[in-house]
Protein backbone atom coordinates (compact mmCIF):
# COMPACT_ATOMS: atom_id res chain seq x y z
CA UNK A 1 0.00 0.00 0.00
CA UNK A 2 1.35 3.71 -0.69
CA UNK A 3 1.02 5.47 2.16
CA UNK A 4 1.38 8.77 0.10
CA UNK A 5 -1.44 8.14 -2.39
CA UNK A 6 -3.92 10.71 -2.20
CA UNK A 7 -7.24 10.14 -4.23
CA UNK A 8 -8.95 13.24 -4.70
CA UNK A 9 -11.57 15.29 -7.30
CA UNK A 10 -9.89 15.53 -10.49
CA UNK A 11 -9.45 19.37 -11.42
CA UNK A 12 -9.14 21.01 -15.05
CA UNK A 13 -5.62 20.94 -15.08
CA UNK A 14 -5.44 16.82 -14.47
CA UNK A 15 -7.37 16.68 -17.80
CA UNK A 16 -4.32 15.94 -19.58
CA UNK A 17 -3.10 13.49 -17.58
CA UNK A 18 -6.08 11.13 -17.44
CA UNK A 19 -6.85 11.76 -21.18
CA UNK A 20 -3.51 10.18 -21.32
CA UNK A 21 -4.27 7.53 -18.98
CA UNK A 22 -7.52 6.55 -20.81
CA UNK A 23 -5.81 6.78 -23.92
CA UNK A 24 -3.01 4.55 -22.73
CA UNK A 25 -5.06 1.98 -20.87
CA UNK A 26 -6.65 0.05 -23.93
CA UNK A 27 -7.44 -3.96 -23.62
CA UNK A 28 -4.52 -4.95 -25.42
CA UNK A 29 -2.19 -2.18 -23.67
CA UNK A 30 -1.18 -0.36 -26.63
CA UNK A 31 -2.23 3.16 -26.91
CA UNK A 32 -5.74 4.13 -28.59
CA UNK A 33 -4.94 6.82 -30.56
CA UNK A 34 -1.46 9.39 -30.83
CA UNK A 35 -2.68 12.58 -28.64
CA UNK A 36 -2.34 15.78 -29.67
CA UNK A 37 -0.59 18.28 -26.84
CA UNK A 38 -3.75 20.65 -27.04
CA UNK A 39 -7.00 18.41 -26.36
CA UNK A 40 -9.77 18.96 -28.61
CA UNK A 41 -12.23 21.06 -26.82
CA UNK A 42 -14.81 18.00 -26.86
CA UNK A 43 -12.25 17.10 -23.45
CA UNK A 44 -12.91 20.50 -21.32
CA UNK A 45 -16.95 20.37 -22.47
CA UNK A 46 -16.94 16.70 -20.97
CA UNK A 47 -15.66 17.43 -18.16
CA UNK A 48 -17.47 20.79 -17.32
CA UNK A 49 -20.44 18.15 -18.05
CA UNK A 50 -19.25 15.90 -14.82
CA UNK A 51 -18.61 18.58 -12.88
CA UNK A 52 -21.57 19.50 -12.68
CA UNK A 53 -23.75 16.33 -12.36
CA UNK A 54 -23.96 15.72 -8.87
CA UNK A 55 -24.12 11.58 -9.51
CA UNK A 56 -21.32 11.72 -11.25
CA UNK A 57 -17.58 11.94 -9.73
CA UNK A 58 -14.38 11.62 -11.69
CA UNK A 59 -10.97 10.88 -9.50
CA UNK A 60 -7.53 10.78 -9.63
CA UNK A 61 -5.10 9.00 -7.38
CA UNK A 62 -2.08 11.13 -6.81
CA UNK A 63 1.32 9.86 -5.72
CA UNK A 64 3.77 12.94 -4.80
CA UNK A 65 2.62 15.27 -6.93
CA UNK A 66 1.49 13.06 -9.89
CA UNK A 67 -1.78 11.69 -10.91
CA UNK A 68 -1.07 7.95 -11.92
CA UNK A 69 -4.24 6.78 -11.35
CA UNK A 70 -8.50 7.60 -12.34
CA UNK A 71 -11.59 6.72 -12.12
CA UNK A 72 -15.26 7.27 -12.59
CA UNK A 73 -18.16 6.86 -10.67
CA UNK A 74 -21.97 7.43 -11.50
CA UNK A 75 -24.73 6.91 -9.41
CA UNK A 76 -27.89 5.69 -10.87
CA UNK A 77 -31.08 5.60 -9.44
CA UNK A 78 -33.34 2.53 -9.94
CA UNK A 79 -36.30 1.58 -8.40
CA UNK A 80 -35.35 -2.49 -8.29
CA UNK A 81 -32.63 -0.45 -5.68
CA UNK A 82 -35.99 0.47 -3.33
CA UNK A 83 -34.60 4.15 -2.61
CA UNK A 84 -30.75 2.07 -2.84
CA UNK A 85 -28.43 3.41 -5.83
CA UNK A 86 -26.16 1.43 -7.42
CA UNK A 87 -22.51 3.22 -8.14
CA UNK A 88 -21.37 2.75 -11.85
CA UNK A 89 -17.60 2.46 -12.01
CA UNK A 90 -16.07 3.44 -15.20
CA UNK A 91 -12.92 3.97 -16.87
CA UNK A 92 -10.53 2.54 -14.12
CA UNK A 93 -6.89 3.44 -15.27
CA UNK A 94 -3.32 3.23 -13.83
CA UNK A 95 -0.30 4.08 -15.42
CA UNK A 96 1.48 1.11 -16.34
CA UNK A 97 4.54 1.85 -14.20
CA UNK A 98 2.73 2.04 -11.25
CA UNK A 99 0.66 -1.38 -11.47
CA UNK A 100 1.35 -4.17 -9.37
CA UNK A 101 1.61 -1.82 -6.03
CA UNK A 102 -1.55 -1.48 -4.61
CA UNK A 103 -2.70 1.66 -6.64
CA UNK A 104 -5.93 -0.25 -7.95
CA UNK A 105 -7.00 -1.88 -4.85
CA UNK A 106 -6.92 1.74 -3.28
CA UNK A 107 -8.86 3.28 -5.83
CA UNK A 108 -11.59 0.75 -5.35
CA UNK A 109 -11.28 0.61 -1.48
CA UNK A 110 -12.14 4.54 -1.76
CA UNK A 111 -15.07 3.30 -4.33
CA UNK A 112 -16.52 1.02 -1.78
CA UNK A 113 -16.34 3.19 0.91
CA UNK A 114 -18.17 6.30 -0.76
CA UNK A 115 -20.98 3.81 -2.29
CA UNK A 116 -21.41 2.59 1.45
CA UNK A 117 -21.66 5.99 2.82
CA UNK A 118 -23.97 6.79 -0.22
CA UNK A 119 -25.89 3.72 1.20
CA UNK A 120 -25.76 1.84 -2.82
CA UNK A 121 -27.07 -1.23 -2.98
CA UNK A 122 -24.36 -2.84 -5.00
CA UNK A 123 -21.12 -1.44 -7.18
CA UNK A 124 -21.21 -2.98 -10.87
CA UNK A 125 -18.61 -2.29 -13.78
CA UNK A 126 -17.75 -4.18 -16.62
CA UNK A 127 -14.41 -5.25 -17.89
CA UNK A 128 -13.30 -6.22 -21.32
CA UNK A 129 -12.87 -10.34 -21.46
CA UNK A 130 -9.44 -10.15 -22.79
CA UNK A 131 -8.94 -8.19 -19.40
CA UNK A 132 -7.91 -11.22 -17.51
CA UNK A 133 -5.90 -9.44 -14.59
CA UNK A 134 -8.33 -7.32 -14.01
CA UNK A 135 -10.81 -9.79 -13.59
CA UNK A 136 -8.74 -11.72 -10.80
CA UNK A 137 -8.25 -8.41 -9.10
CA UNK A 138 -11.83 -7.35 -9.05
CA UNK A 139 -12.69 -10.94 -7.58
CA UNK A 140 -10.41 -10.73 -5.10
CA UNK A 141 -12.01 -7.97 -3.71
CA UNK A 142 -15.34 -9.60 -3.92
CA UNK A 143 -16.62 -8.75 -7.60
CA UNK A 144 -19.01 -11.50 -9.01
CA UNK A 145 -18.35 -11.99 -12.55
CA UNK A 146 -22.67 -12.90 -12.89
CA UNK A 147 -23.38 -10.97 -15.70
CA UNK A 148 -22.79 -10.45 -19.98
CA UNK A 149 -21.51 -7.31 -20.10
CA UNK A 150 -22.59 -6.48 -23.95
CA UNK A 151 -21.88 -3.51 -26.00
CA UNK A 152 -23.15 -1.87 -29.12
CA UNK A 153 -21.17 0.79 -30.57
CA UNK A 154 -23.42 3.24 -32.61
CA UNK A 155 -21.12 4.57 -35.21
CA UNK A 156 -21.46 0.78 -36.80
CA UNK A 157 -24.43 0.17 -35.99
CA UNK A 158 -26.81 -0.38 -38.89
CA UNK A 159 -30.54 -0.59 -36.68
CA UNK B 1 -44.55 -6.08 -34.48
CA UNK B 2 -47.03 -4.93 -32.31
CA UNK B 3 -48.57 -2.04 -34.35
CA UNK B 4 -50.81 -0.48 -31.12
CA UNK B 5 -47.51 -0.65 -28.64
CA UNK B 6 -46.55 2.48 -27.36
CA UNK B 7 -43.67 3.46 -25.62
CA UNK B 8 -43.74 6.74 -23.33
CA UNK B 9 -42.29 8.18 -20.21
CA UNK B 10 -43.23 5.97 -17.36
CA UNK B 11 -46.03 8.36 -15.53
CA UNK B 12 -46.98 8.12 -11.37
CA UNK B 13 -49.87 5.83 -11.99
CA UNK B 14 -47.79 3.34 -13.74
CA UNK B 15 -45.77 2.74 -10.38
CA UNK B 16 -47.49 -0.50 -9.47
CA UNK B 17 -47.64 -1.97 -13.34
CA UNK B 18 -43.16 -1.05 -12.90
CA UNK B 19 -42.86 -2.25 -9.98
CA UNK B 20 -44.12 -5.69 -10.50
CA UNK B 21 -43.09 -6.16 -13.72
CA UNK B 22 -39.23 -5.67 -12.19
CA UNK B 23 -40.08 -7.83 -9.14
CA UNK B 24 -41.37 -10.77 -11.43
CA UNK B 25 -38.43 -10.74 -14.17
CA UNK B 26 -35.99 -12.39 -11.83
CA UNK B 27 -33.04 -14.71 -13.65
CA UNK B 28 -35.11 -17.82 -12.46
CA UNK B 29 -38.04 -16.69 -13.41
CA UNK B 30 -39.75 -16.49 -9.98
CA UNK B 31 -41.28 -13.18 -8.41
CA UNK B 32 -38.44 -12.02 -6.16
CA UNK B 33 -40.79 -11.11 -3.23
CA UNK B 34 -44.29 -10.33 -2.46
CA UNK B 35 -45.19 -7.20 -3.35
CA UNK B 36 -47.60 -4.85 -1.40
CA UNK B 37 -50.58 -3.71 -2.65
CA UNK B 38 -49.11 -0.23 -1.14
CA UNK B 39 -46.21 0.05 -2.27
CA UNK B 40 -43.43 1.58 0.31
CA UNK B 41 -42.74 5.36 -0.07
CA UNK B 42 -38.92 3.92 -0.40
CA UNK B 43 -40.08 3.60 -4.67
CA UNK B 44 -42.32 6.95 -5.29
CA UNK B 45 -39.00 8.51 -3.67
CA UNK B 46 -36.97 6.71 -6.16
CA UNK B 47 -39.49 7.83 -9.01
CA UNK B 48 -39.68 11.04 -8.59
CA UNK B 49 -35.28 11.51 -8.31
CA UNK B 50 -35.51 9.38 -12.10
CA UNK B 51 -38.03 11.96 -12.80
CA UNK B 52 -35.74 14.86 -11.77
CA UNK B 53 -32.63 13.92 -13.25
CA UNK B 54 -32.16 14.76 -16.88
CA UNK B 55 -29.88 12.12 -17.46
CA UNK B 56 -32.10 8.96 -16.60
CA UNK B 57 -35.56 8.02 -18.31
CA UNK B 58 -38.20 5.54 -17.10
CA UNK B 59 -39.85 4.05 -20.09
CA UNK B 60 -42.97 2.14 -20.91
CA UNK B 61 -44.40 -0.02 -23.42
CA UNK B 62 -48.19 0.02 -22.95
CA UNK B 63 -50.12 -2.59 -25.08
CA UNK B 64 -53.87 -1.72 -25.49
CA UNK B 65 -53.55 0.95 -22.46
CA UNK B 66 -52.08 -1.73 -20.19
CA UNK B 67 -48.32 -1.60 -19.12
CA UNK B 68 -46.62 -4.80 -20.38
CA UNK B 69 -42.59 -3.82 -20.71
CA UNK B 70 -40.66 -1.37 -18.99
CA UNK B 71 -36.87 -0.10 -19.13
CA UNK B 72 -34.55 2.53 -17.83
CA UNK B 73 -31.88 4.54 -20.20
CA UNK B 74 -28.98 6.67 -17.96
CA UNK B 75 -26.92 8.89 -20.08
CA UNK B 76 -23.38 8.72 -19.06
CA UNK B 77 -20.94 11.52 -19.67
CA UNK B 78 -17.20 10.21 -19.95
CA UNK B 79 -13.51 11.69 -21.06
CA UNK B 80 -13.40 8.36 -23.29
CA UNK B 81 -16.43 9.19 -25.80
CA UNK B 82 -14.56 12.94 -26.38
CA UNK B 83 -18.34 14.36 -25.74
CA UNK B 84 -20.41 11.40 -26.54
CA UNK B 85 -22.11 10.18 -24.31
CA UNK B 86 -22.87 6.25 -23.06
CA UNK B 87 -26.14 4.79 -23.51
CA UNK B 88 -26.69 2.09 -20.06
CA UNK B 89 -29.81 0.26 -20.47
CA UNK B 90 -31.54 -1.39 -17.02
CA UNK B 91 -34.09 -2.66 -15.82
CA UNK B 92 -35.81 -3.95 -19.00
CA UNK B 93 -38.44 -6.35 -18.10
CA UNK B 94 -41.27 -7.49 -20.56
CA UNK B 95 -44.23 -9.38 -18.89
CA UNK B 96 -44.10 -13.05 -19.13
CA UNK B 97 -47.42 -13.56 -21.50
CA UNK B 98 -46.53 -10.81 -23.38
CA UNK B 99 -42.84 -11.98 -24.68
CA UNK B 100 -42.02 -13.55 -27.66
CA UNK B 101 -44.07 -11.34 -29.51
CA UNK B 102 -41.39 -8.65 -30.95
CA UNK B 103 -42.26 -5.97 -27.99
CA UNK B 104 -38.56 -6.46 -26.15
CA UNK B 105 -37.77 -5.69 -30.29
CA UNK B 106 -39.61 -2.39 -30.23
CA UNK B 107 -38.55 -1.74 -26.81
CA UNK B 108 -34.59 -2.38 -28.01
CA UNK B 109 -35.39 -0.04 -31.47
CA UNK B 110 -36.79 2.99 -29.05
CA UNK B 111 -33.83 2.93 -27.29
CA UNK B 112 -31.45 2.54 -30.81
CA UNK B 113 -33.32 5.41 -32.48
CA UNK B 114 -33.21 7.70 -28.54
CA UNK B 115 -29.61 6.69 -28.07
CA UNK B 116 -28.21 7.87 -31.59
CA UNK B 117 -30.62 11.09 -31.43
CA UNK B 118 -28.74 12.54 -28.89
CA UNK B 119 -25.02 11.12 -30.51
CA UNK B 120 -24.09 8.62 -28.00
CA UNK B 121 -21.06 6.28 -28.67
CA UNK B 122 -22.55 3.12 -27.87
CA UNK B 123 -25.62 0.79 -25.65
CA UNK B 124 -23.88 -1.35 -22.80
CA UNK B 125 -25.61 -3.13 -20.63
CA UNK B 126 -25.16 -6.49 -18.54
CA UNK B 127 -27.31 -9.39 -18.55
CA UNK B 128 -26.97 -12.38 -15.64
CA UNK B 129 -25.37 -15.23 -17.54
CA UNK B 130 -28.50 -17.30 -16.03
CA UNK B 131 -30.40 -15.77 -18.74
CA UNK B 132 -28.88 -17.50 -22.29
CA UNK B 133 -32.56 -16.05 -24.37
CA UNK B 134 -31.39 -12.38 -23.43
CA UNK B 135 -28.38 -12.95 -24.71
CA UNK B 136 -29.35 -14.66 -27.97
CA UNK B 137 -31.92 -11.57 -28.12
CA UNK B 138 -29.27 -8.83 -28.00
CA UNK B 139 -26.95 -10.60 -30.12
CA UNK B 140 -29.38 -10.65 -32.86
CA UNK B 141 -29.28 -7.20 -32.70
CA UNK B 142 -25.84 -6.44 -32.89
CA UNK B 143 -25.03 -6.25 -28.89
CA UNK B 144 -21.54 -8.08 -28.60
CA UNK B 145 -20.90 -10.05 -25.15
CA UNK B 146 -17.44 -8.47 -25.29
CA UNK B 147 -17.19 -7.68 -21.57
CA UNK B 148 -17.18 -9.19 -18.32
CA UNK B 149 -20.59 -7.97 -16.11
CA UNK B 150 -19.05 -7.91 -12.36
CA UNK B 151 -21.24 -6.80 -9.15
CA UNK B 152 -20.52 -6.23 -5.84
CA UNK B 153 -23.24 -6.14 -3.32
CA UNK B 154 -22.67 -3.96 -0.73
CA UNK B 155 -25.31 -5.45 1.97
CA UNK B 156 -22.76 -8.57 2.10
CA UNK B 157 -19.10 -6.80 1.61
CA UNK B 158 -17.04 -7.25 4.39
CA UNK B 159 -14.29 -4.23 2.88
Amino acid sequence: MHADVVIRPALYEDLFAIVTLINDGGPDGKPRENLPSNLPDCYRESFTRILQDENTFLMVAELHGRVVGTFQLNYLICLAGKGQEDAQLEGVHVQSQSRGQGMGMQMIAWVIKHAKTRNCRRIQLTTDKKRKRAHQFYERLGFVASHEGMKLLLDICQN
